[in-house]
């Protein structure tokens, strides 16, 4: 078991744990993008959200909306950005799926989550719409 | 009923929507930030996590997940950020949660979660995690 991630959930490893239910484990993140910064991993390894099946899905966004209000509340945040690099074209770098909750405050220096992208399309959303409509049927 | 979302939710204005079900209804983004960039907005009208009610919760993320596969399979992209900006602080615009899913290509010239943030913090890991576990006890 070579994954760091399993390795927490196993207890292999220390982290800094701060809930742990049947969803998966939340600790905090060693390279904090700010004070609270928490990590939520489900029990199971799975790269991405596609390859989780959906109990251990439901399981684990149920700890993380447990999360979301204690996290902000113990750091006296005013809100969290709250994400997922699904994906190593994403930025994801370890392959287990985990959950950010970065915990935020007015003029913390940090952007919205828009502020990542260049903002690159080439299709109309009608195409691009009807391309996923006939994908979520299949 | 001025919120745009709770709007679109209700069939009032139009939008490029790819899914809708209990959980809430997908859409095309109309600025969006890459080629198939979806929101998902629960059909109740709630600022954050924080405030929608663990039902709802549920059902919004499970419709999150269930798109995730085929948002990116329709415009055959590699993986997907997934993330919200919960709360006005992090830069939210609409005060209705919504769920970003942006499909994402190597080499997109988009970055990661983590390039939004300036990585400032001030506490140790040990008295944030503390915190975080005392307020989720309460």
């Amino acid at each position: 078991m070579s994954c760091i991630f399993c390795r927490i959930v196993a207890g292999e490893i220390p982290a800094e744990i701060v809930a742990s239910d049947d969803g998966g484990v939340a600790f905090l993140d060693l390279q904090p993008l700010a004070d609270g910064h928490t990590l939520i991993v489900p029990r199971v390894h799975a790269p991405s959200i596609e390859a989780l099946d959906a109990t251990a899905s439901d399981r684990l966004f149920r700890l993380v909306r447990r999360l979301a209000d204690p996290v902000r509340r113990a750091v006296g945040a005013a809100g969290s950005t709250i994400g997922i690099n699904n994906g190593e074209a994403t930025g994801q770098t370890i392959p287990h799926v985990h959950v950010h909750i970065v915990p935020r405050w007015p003029d913390d220096g940090a952007g919205s989550i828009h502020t990542i992208f260049p903002r690159r399309t080439s299709r109309s959303l009608a195409d691009v719409a009807a391309a996923i409509r006939k994908a979520t049927a299949e």
